[in-house]
């Protein structure tokens, strides 16, 4: 198939029906925010979102690698919905049909619902505060430092907390969404599934893109089963495959065959595929092969590789350090033109309305196209009033600070306070960098936020346990700020109100405070919860509890030269910033070629596997552009979001299966030349043993 | 790029240049036969041959296995004859251009020369022979059972028995090539390259078309390329990929993500690519499991894989019997319809020229595509006269039957005209099966021969070696013979003169005969041959002594019910044949969909693996024709014939490598979940032991 999409004849075919998908949509009225709220759609989303906290539970507490579920979660609700209002059709019943907003509704609150099943740290931080986690470990097994679990306390902080994340990114969505135009891949790709599958018939182009979309689907979930087979153990299977040999995969430099990056890189500009690439390389290619190099100088040579004293250690300490000098500085630079711009509404009055984060005016500007218009108009229309946002973030924050420091005493209210006060910057930062990257980093997070809290409070106060309520307080306003922010981008996408948006995040957080510790729950009382070689080892658990103590030790306990890279790296952030502004003002050649921060800094911690699938998907573009640019421009997007869509899809049946623990019957496992031989010379001498 | 190639626009472009390959050569003269035979055209096959052969041998002596080096020797020859012409061409002294039948001269010349390396057995029946190898024995290590390589014999032996595969099927190429219009993919594919090379400048269709072979051929290259990687070692890599899961793996059952055999997919009839997967179902799916489950019983349960007393044999014979029965019948079914046609013209003056083997008229039919005209014209333009076909066959058989007895005393006169005698119908029987499937059988009739011949002898008068030496006789017979086909298959399609491909045949023939012997010859005195664990242990020289004992040891040391089942599949393949020329003949509505005997018994020996690759091919190509069946009939064989040659010209750099003891860094492996699970608490445990 190397020869198709050669034809120059095809250039201009789409001419005579290259209409938009909103211009298609344009029949369809689009119903008010009140209407996109319906009863069908959050009883559908609460059976969804049990049916998603059960999974993700399970995978928390044996596994704890947990899929994303969110295709699954879109199309199972619109399986649901659909065949309901079919049956009701058939019967003459139905009043309302099933629009491709309350489809997007149901999408967000079944995410926002099964979301707290993950950042709720149930086989994680909770888990590590219990006393069966504490008694293997030799210090802080005292009451001061334990807190088992109990369904009353949970819920109460899983909802005093949970709430903060959507409060305080809402105000930025105009800024992200529109002033920044950030990608949100994986929103992006529901959108498009959502909208092909609302999409009315007649139109050719919007026909095939849709059946483009459900090919490119098709065949990434049957690739996604098929590389299932042979992921029978751990380094198993394509997801480990020495693409550039063993050295470089050691250094996680490898295409790891995933669809859903590809897919992503695909819709990202090319500018973050390259800055991802770039960061990788700084990290990974050189900065990570260097420290290792002074092991046993900067940091004990017997640690776990997952310390946070040795190596890891620089990982997670930098890579948050570099983002937070990038989301800083973007917080302020935001502030500053704020403050500038109402100093210049106030001696001017506008000629034109410009939007004040963005350099380009916003609306019905000619260079948009009618899509922009048309989904920037619904965006604009129904506001979230500010007066809501503040006085419900307050509120919030003072009701926090009463109840948490009553569920552990540990933690005071001046901690609270702090919490809250740096909470939005953060959420910030990672609402921005999932936009930009696709990544939530929500338990990076957690884990500094472990570090310091515990650190601030020390071991003789309850520092161990005020580090892990610390990390589920952070955990979750980071991890629902990059939710809601996806799902206004999908939102946004696909006509739905912002308000309705909000309030459906609202509503399914709630069920999932509620849902998904009375899931673990049953769990916990079931089961004996987090002891190695058992049905339920939860390893995270462990792994939390482990940084908490690290974290009570003190800071002289970080690796040496840590903090001085902590430093340098957030001054590079900086630095890079303001060199891209300074660069755009300037209108300066080279401003659009500064390379993003933030996506330099997410592989610092990750790897570079994701940023190779991502820089492949760029390259598929990019040659797809030099082809045929219209044609790319027409079907990259329903490649790219079938390819991230298939792939999710079989997360459900990938979770399904290892539930009930039908393991993959293969492994296909690359070992270097020599082991190879041994390990033949072993199996002819005297077989596998057992 | 799922979306490519779905242009409706498209399939009506190629109108405006929809014109044939032969109409763009029309502005070049086609040169006569002797202008074609070229000075600098043996000249470079000679140094290519010398070059081609120390590969051969090196591998022959080494692993035993020993990749198609077709395309590189086309290659090769054009890029040398490319350069000679070129310097000539700017000091003006190029008096002849380099045309695209002399690439053929040379391709033919070459592979015809490197050829006699593999099929002059040094690594299998020649070494076999000798007192090193048998001394690894313990039965007929006598004087009378062996001896020892010594140049003189070989040259003289190979001279005398090399050139009879030449003879036999030269009078067949009409039926073979116009007759039964045969594919032979690989001659089909490097037809097409050498086409591709010569094209004249202009042509839009014709330009895309060889865009289009060499990007497909560089994607085949880099492909065998990045598979090489992750081979190092046996079962590894993707030709060892249980695509199927491993108990289907052990069956042979598998994708082995081979281009080359995809392509001919692409290249091969629909109907023989079913007929081969349903041999592959009824020989590895249901006949060979069936017998496995009477191992004890019906053969030996201690024997060698390998061993031909052994499910092996039955494996070999069955396949044997039913190409015999299916060339058997071809054969007589031939010589029939010639004395029909003979009586029919002597009695009735014809009216239209009908070829008297085919069921259409030949020349100049309206059916007929300009192409397949010019070429027809070509092919028949140049005859070999009968009488020097049938004088020098009976010529080299006289001189055989005085030769060869005098070289090996074992075999007596007769055994060599009842070879001679026999020889034409398995050289026809491997010709026309490598038409249909490009796959050569020679060592299979190899191995026969040695079975029949050591048994018709016996062990007391030097059974073994008669056995290898017949051996020898057989597979140059047999192999020449394909060799010889496939090339006039090339010549076919590039308008090259059948006079002079059959004299570079036997020029490059007696090439070989010179210079592989003597290459074995420096490696013989240079080297140990032949003994387990040293540089050059030659694997297929103990197989082939190993198989000459079994065979003298009599007929009922083959396995039970090995001659039935032999027996019965020999007139399974002369029943189907017959159906299929009944349905023929009275037109039934299936006489389209008999499958083929010979198609059905190629995998019966050499497992499905390759028989799922072509397939795959055929499905692409299935799938490609209904999306765009203009598109599909025009670009279809280039990217086909680019993925055999970028796999073949892989060939030679791997054999450089494999040369140069450069191996694999990795081994993709493929453990049961079980093994692995094993394999990893061992080296948890203590690491792979040395």
């Amino acid at each position: 198939m190397v020869v198709a999409g050669t034809g120059e004849a095809e250039t201009h075919r789409w001419n005579s029906d290259d209409i938009s998908v909103e211009q298609l949509f344009d029949c369809k009225e689009v119903p008010t925010w009140g209407e996109q709220l319906t009863f069908r759609a959050f009883f559908v989303s609460f059976i969804v979102g049990i049916f998603l906290c059960f999974i993700v539970m399970k995978l928390n507490l044996t596994t704890g690698i947990i899929p994303s579920l969110n295709v699954s979660a879109g199309l199972l609700g619109f399986f649901l919905v659909k065949t309901w209002t079919k049956v009701l059709d058939k019967f003459g019943f139905l009043k309302k049909p099933f629009t491709r907003q309350e489809n997007t509704v149901i999408q967000t609150c079944v995410v926002a619902c099964s979301g707290i099943a993950f950042s709720g740290g149930f086989g994680s931080y909770i888990l590590g505060m219990s006393k069966q986690v504490s008694a293997e470990f030799i210090e802080a097994n005292d009451d001061l430092n334990t807190k088992d679990p109990h369904l009353g306390w949970m819920i109460l902080f899983l909802f005093t907390v949970s709430f903060v994340g959507l409060f305080s990114v809402v105000p930025l969505r105009k800024i992200m969404i529109l002033g920044h135009k950030l990608t949100y891949p994986s929103g992006t790709a529901t959108a498009h599934l959502i909208n092909s599958f609302h999409t009315p018939q007649g139109a050719k182009l919007a026909s095939k893109q849709v059946s483009v979309l459900f090919k490119s689907l098709a065949s990434s979930f049957i690739w996604s089963f098929f590389q299932w087979f042979y992921s029978g153990g751990s380094d198993c299977g394509f997801n480990s495959f020495p693409t550039f040999g063993l050295q470089a995969y050691k250094n996680r430099f490898y295409f790891d065959f995933s669809a859903t990056y590809v897919g992503v890189g695909m819709l990202c500009p090319y500018l973050i595929n390259i800055s991802l690439l770039l960061g990788s390389i700084i990290s990974w290619g050189i900065l990570w092969p260097y420290i290792s190099t002074k092991k046993g100088q900067w940091y004990d040579s017997n640690l776990e590789e997952s310390s946070l004293l040795g190596l890891n250690g620089y990982k997670v300490f930098i890579s948050i350090a570099m983002i937070l000098g990038d989301g800083l500085f973007q917080f302020i630079f935001l502030l500053f033109r704020c403050s500038n711009d109402i100093y210049t509404k106030l001696h001017n009055p506008p000629k034109q309305q410009i939007h004040p984060f963005s350099d380009q005016p916003l609306y019905e500007s000619t260079a948009m196209t009618f899509d922009d218009r048309r989904r920037t108009n619904v965006f604009l229309k129904d506001e979230i009033p500010s007066s809501i946002l503040s006085g419900g973030y307050i509120l919030l924050a003072i009701s926090s600070i009463f109840t948490v420091p009553n569920i552990f005493p540990q933690l005071k209210p001046h901690h609270i306070l702090a919490a809250y006060l740096i909470a939005p910057l953060l959420a910030f930062c990672n609402a921005y960098g999932c936009g930009l990257t696709d990544w939530s980093l929500a338990s990076s997070y957690g884990k500094m936020a472990i570090f310091i809290f515990g650190l601030s409070v020390g071991k003789d106060y309850g520092g161990v346990l005020a580090g892990l309520a610390a990390c589920g307080i952070m955990m979750s306003i980071v991890s629902t700020a990059s939710d809601l922010m996806q799902d206004f981008k999908t939102g946004y996408l696909t006509l739905a109100s912002p308000r309705s948006m909000f309030i459906s995040q609202a509503i399914g957080t709630a069920m999932g405070c509620v849902i998904a510790p009375t899931v673990f729950w049953l769990f916990y009382k079931a089961f004996p919860l987090g002891l190695e070689n058992s049905e339920y080892p939860a390893p995270y658990a462990k792994v939390y509890r482990g940084i908490a103590l690290l974290g009570v030790n003190g800071i002289s306990s970080l690796p040496k030269n840590c903090l001085s890279f902590c430093f340098g790296f957030f001054l590079f952030a900086m630095v890079i910033n303001g060199v891209r502004e300074m660069a755009r003002y300037k209108k300066w050649w080279f401003c659009g070629y500064v390379p993003s921060a933030m996506g330099m800094a997410v592989p610092f911690y990750l790897g570079s596997y994701f940023t190779i699938d991502m820089c492949v998907g760029s390259v598929v573009l990019l040659v797809w552009e030099r082809k045929d640019k219209r044609h790319a421009e027409a079907f990259a997007p329903a490649v790219a979001a079938g390819m991230i869509c298939g792939d999710g899809m079989w997360s459900l049946p990938a979770s399904l299966l290892a539930i009930a623990r039908i393991n993959p019957p293969m492994c296909m496992r690359f070992l270097s030349r020599s082991d190879n031989f041994k390990l033949e010379a072993l199996i002819t001498r005297q077989g596998l043993p057992n």
